[in-house]
């Protein structure tokens, strides 16, 4: 019996390869009234890709787990940093665990009494995200941050627990382009 | 507010740090009879340390997850490449998720009818264990063997679930070294 050659992940790149991905793109046009400068968005093509995300197939279960990287570009719509929708697990119990691999970023994370927690993303963060904690990452470097991730197959995806409130807090760029962190109503935090 | 500095797990040497992390070592003496050659076990010092794993603190809880990285030592009982001792989840639908990070092995797979599989282990290699299948770390090279672990906090450890019969391959050292792949019978496959 031979070993078999399994999925790489190259830690220095971020890139997945060696299986049948399932990939997913997200363009400006998917987060439509999500940032928070309506006349920036209106200036950017709206098919402008915000991030992709590569997943090896999984077979869903109780129990089981996926995997996939998230790859966020670099970029601004006005003073905002990139960044991705964001979410909460549909069963809101299952928790999930991120891994910087390429850029710098920050995780947004936010619990349902909207306590919001920040933390640094690099290559070899490691980011504990309880169940009952929404998640969001946001590119604030100049080049494509990467994260692996690990979920519950079956956490799913719920777009709309936040509610119209969406996240608490924004990560903008101040005038010398260092990230600026504010709440949703735009003050200093 | 100022983003954390979260924990960091090293790609490069498998170290992780910035966080009180939970360590269990694993000496000969805890896997006594596991290798197939008794003589060569006993020639061996008892507190031999076969591997390390370091993983930070869970919560627990259904839905949520547990991280940590194997350290498993370089070096031979007789001709069998060091080992961890495997096992099954307790909750045997509780799948796994392994990341290669430094060294060299395979990660041996038996299902619950005993039909076995090697996966190649080596930095970047992505390894999915889904449920109902017991594992085992194996180093097949001259340095130090790490991986990275997710899997969920209710999985458990169930060391006697594979019964008096353990795993049906072995990996020895051929004499030149290089692996060689036989049953616990000692065939070759």
């Amino acid at each position: 019996m031979i070993p078999m050659i399994p999925p790489i992940l190259d830690f220095a790149t971020g890139r997945l390869a060696g299986a049948e991905l399932v990939e997913k793109s997200t363009t400006l046009a998917d987060l439509q009234g999500l940032f928070v400068d309506p006349h920036a968005e209106a200036a950017l093509p709206s098919e402008t890709r915000l991030y992709r995300v590569a997943m090896l197939p999984g077979h869903g279960g109780e129990g089981d787990l996926n995997m996939g990287v998230t790859y966020l570009e670099a970029g601004r719509v006005g003073q905002e940093f990139f960044m991705t929708r964001g979410h909460l697990h549909a069963r809101a119990e299952q928790a999930e665990y991120y891994f910087g691999l390429c850029g710098q970023g920050v995780l947004l994370l936010q619990d349902m009494a909207g306590v919001c927690r920040l933390e640094r993303v690099f290559a070899g963060s490691v980011h504990h995200i309880p169940g009952h904690v929404a998640h969001r990452l946001i590119n604030t470097g100049e080049t494509q941050l990467s994260a692996l991730a690990v979920w519950p197959a079956v956490a799913g995806h719920d777009y709309g627990a936040l509610g119209a409130r969406g996240f608490d807090l924004r990560v903008l760029a101040g005038e010398d382009g260092t990230p600026r962190i504010v709440t949703s109503a735009g003050q200093a935090t």
